[in-house]
């Protein structure tokens, strides 16, 4: 057998017990009884342990040796270069730091689902002293080996290829015109009326409505779900797509986003290609990636006329005896595209969003290297929140640096993915619209040219090519920041 | 540290992958879509390969043999006992086949939820060929190696200590009298009159019952959680027991009672010591007596006339619209124990059951000691319910030999815990009246003594002693049949 046959084995034995991960974590988090977290949390610790293990078997290093030279196909070489890229992210890691920060990611995520709703930011961080600590042991580990700075270190992890000095001048180019943007939206929508849900929609109604909108976006439901769980989020694997919402009965309006969003990353992972399954250069290229298709889904095609327009006879459909003015097309653009600073990241809209990625990106920036204490977080969001969006989040934990998960699970480097995926969807939209006439596929409601734009240009090429190659090949050009201010410019401003 | 501790760690760590084992299996029968099969049952395989490799680690040997000569507890003595037993099973088997064996119950698993439904005998057979085919290899490894039959060794993984010559000999004796005391029973009830639920009764009322029976039952909600499977089950693990059940909309019957007999299982999983989680010995005493507990919950206490009242205001809160006739205790009680043979073993009644268990019982063991081909299972299985039970499924698969989970996995060797566990429940009944006023506890609403002696004499026992002592140590005596004869006897014709 070849030895690059031998690191596919390897990599496919992997992916197996990644799917058990993938399966145990969804499940914690949709279905698991509060008391099941302990022996929960222990297994997942020591499959991680395992997965670790298998990652950083002895052999693998001579085998990546032996494969350099062997005579493969081009393909085998993205692959073996992505298998390698993560032996080496895996091996530098001691299997003792991979335990104890799944255990205390685990602990300190499962607290926090009770601690949030408390404001118990006391309680909080006695959890996440610990997570902050491993996870900047973490980083400080990668950054010697790679030779970066430790939050460059662990953005590379989401991020591959990407560095914070281009995040700095993105955030740096965003912070001189989407202040001023933010504040011109605003007064063009001062006069605006429009008519907000008041009524009940309740879970079971919202639930097929949501049903109904995956379907129309060609969710492939031989191969994924829809559930419920706390904090929204697309699991599973390729073959088995899980995506979740949750709905308030008083209103409908951000599930069903939620969904249209969710469905992106799902059909994302629905459409990487079968042949490269198991396999590292089999999966999606990056989080920036995967979040560029969710919001392609979300803010591209779902908050545009022409998407809310094929919205409006489903959400009739599902609420027959609500208020039908709420469900007129130009009262849900209005609502989809309302610009309206507030606390929370997840309910921000389109324009003031990117503003919630910069204030997390420099703390966790300064968090990883060293300059701030986690105990600075607190008041460090307050000042951020006022100077970017003019909103105090003094004593207010729950709303303020509690809201997300994402760092309790020691996650850090990973929100810059969530602007990264605005731009690259914005810079898709734009070159898709030179090749596919978007806003006719869409009133005659035949989405397949769009998805197959997508498909042929994003999931099929999975991680055969880098994050800058792969938006070369799509677009033209590598990240173009510019195009997202143009989107902006002309959906809101124009 | 002691051998005997490093034993303990080592069996909690394949606790830990037996925990990811179930949760895999809960969420493949319960959640699953189907397109998500083929790389679970691979994620699965190869779990099951890995936790055979645990069980099977050289230093084992070593470690047990340096174990028996420490200075342990009692406890620890017994725990030892139970991992040298899972050990031995373990072993003997090599990894080739227990891979082949989860890929090929997976398959066969699998294609059957749609092979039934269309009587597809020649499909099913396929798959199944190759299951029976693996699992006569296990059985013959295990005779060697234990010198036993080949069926007697499978038996033992389910119920130690117990031989098909005690089964041959029960069974035999069930012979002489049950199918005389079958039709005494339906001669006696020929001229009763009894109202059949006819209306609907919707899958989330019936739900809802449900839950408030199981909370009448004192299932901790924080451990465990009910849903809905094709086939009802007991999974997880025992710190998040997961139940299920299938509603019929036309009839509450099935589901109401399969709740209570599920809740039985989850209970005892419940009750398992905490002090011995993750070890051997803390596990269930063996299928029979698990079996024990469901039926001492569906059959002892369920269909009695006392517990029989008390879900009376239940079953009217729930279904308020319908028509309240059915709900009266003694109508109830009529359906419950109406006798009547049947095609379907799950939907048999307390006295048919037995001549379903016999049946499989007889192909099994002549299937797996060689003296039956699986292509015989068929006519056999016509055959013998003709005898049995006076009913003929010739050409009928899907009711007939196609209708159990069980052999399709290659589980041969469970289906006589299911009899075992009936006996078993009426002694442990039997033995219980002379200490607890059951039905005073039941119609005063107070079922914790009932629970109390079930937990001091059965759950909190886990695998401390072997099962002859167990029942020994509850009832005064080992298995005595005679009693559950009796039981039968007085509910049904006294
Ligand atoms: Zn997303
Ligand atoms: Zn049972």
């Amino acid at each position: 057998m070849k030895h690059y046959n031998k690191l596919s084995e390897h990599y496919k034995k992997i992916a197996n017990f990644e799917h058990l991960a993938s399966v145990a974590g969804w499940d914690q988090a949709v279905m698991m009884p509060a008391g099941g977290n302990e022996s929960r949390a222990k297994a997942m610790a020591e499959l991680s342990v395992h997965i670790h293990q298998l990652s950083t078997s002895e052999h693998l290093g001579e085998l990546f040796a032996d494969a350099q030279s062997e005579n493969i196909s081009a393909i085998e070489s993205a692959s073996l270069r992505e298998m390698k890229a993560s032996w080496q992210k895996a091996t530098v890691l001691p299997a003792r730091l991979v335990e104890a920060q799944s255990l205390a990611g685990s602990k300190c995520g499962h607290a926090w689902r009770t601690q949030r709703g408390e404001n118990d930011w006391q309680g909080f961080s006695k959890n996440f002293a610990e997570v902050v600590l491993l996870s900047q042991e973490e980083a400080s580990i990668r950054a010697d080996a790679a030779n970066k700075t430790p939050y460059d270190a662990m953005l590379d992890l989401y991020e591959p290829g990407t560095t914070s000095e281009q995040l700095d001048s993105i955030f740096g180019n965003l912070k001189t015109w989407l202040p001023d943007l933010t504040q011109k939206v605003q007064l063009r929508q001062s006069g605006q009326q429009f008519i907000k849900p008041t009524e009940n929609y309740s879970t079971k109604q919202q639930n097929a409505l949501g049903l109904d909108i995956m379907k129309l976006l060609e969710f492939d439901f031989n191969h994924g779900r829809l559930d419920i769980s706390a904090h929204p989020f697309c699991g599973g694997t390729s073959q088995d797509v899980r995506i979740t919402t949750r709905y308030d009965e008083t209103d409908f309006i951000q599930s069903m986003m939620g969904i249209v969003h969710e469905t992106g990353h799902a059909r994302y992972e629905q459409g990487l290609p079968k042949s490269l399954k198991g396999l590292p250069v089999g999966e999606a290229r990056s989080m920036g990636i995967h979040e560029s298709q969710s919001l392609f889904f979300e803010m591209q095609l779902g908050r545009s006329k022409e998407f809310i327009d094929q919205l409006v006879p489903l959400v009739l459909k599902h609420f027959p005896d609500n208020n039908p003015a709420v469900f007129e097309a130009d009262n849900l653009q209005k609502i989809y595209t309302r610009v309206n600073p507030g606390l929370i990241r997840v309910d921000a809209d389109e324009v003031t969003y990117p503003a919630h990625i910069m204030l997390r990106y420099e703390i966790e920036r300064d968090l990883m290297n060293g300059n701030i204490n986690y105990t600075d977080i607190p008041e460090l969001w307050d000042l951020k929140m006022q100077q970017y969006l003019g909103i105090s989040t003094a004593g207010n934990y729950k709303n303020g640096c509690m809201q997300d998960i994402h760092w309790t699970d020691g996650a850090f480097g990973y929100f810059p993915s969530y602007t990264l995926g605005a731009m690259y969807a914005a810079q898709f939209m734009t070159a898709m619209k030179k090749q596919v006439d978007v806003n006719t596929c869409l009133s005659e409601q035949n989405l397949k040219p769009i998805f197959n734009w997508l498909n042929k240009n994003i999931w099929s090429k999975a991680s055969l090519l880098t994050t800058d190659q792969l938006v070369k090949q799509a677009t033209g050009e590598t990240l173009n920041p510019a195009l997202y201010g143009k989107h902006l410019q002309q959906r809101y401003l124009s």
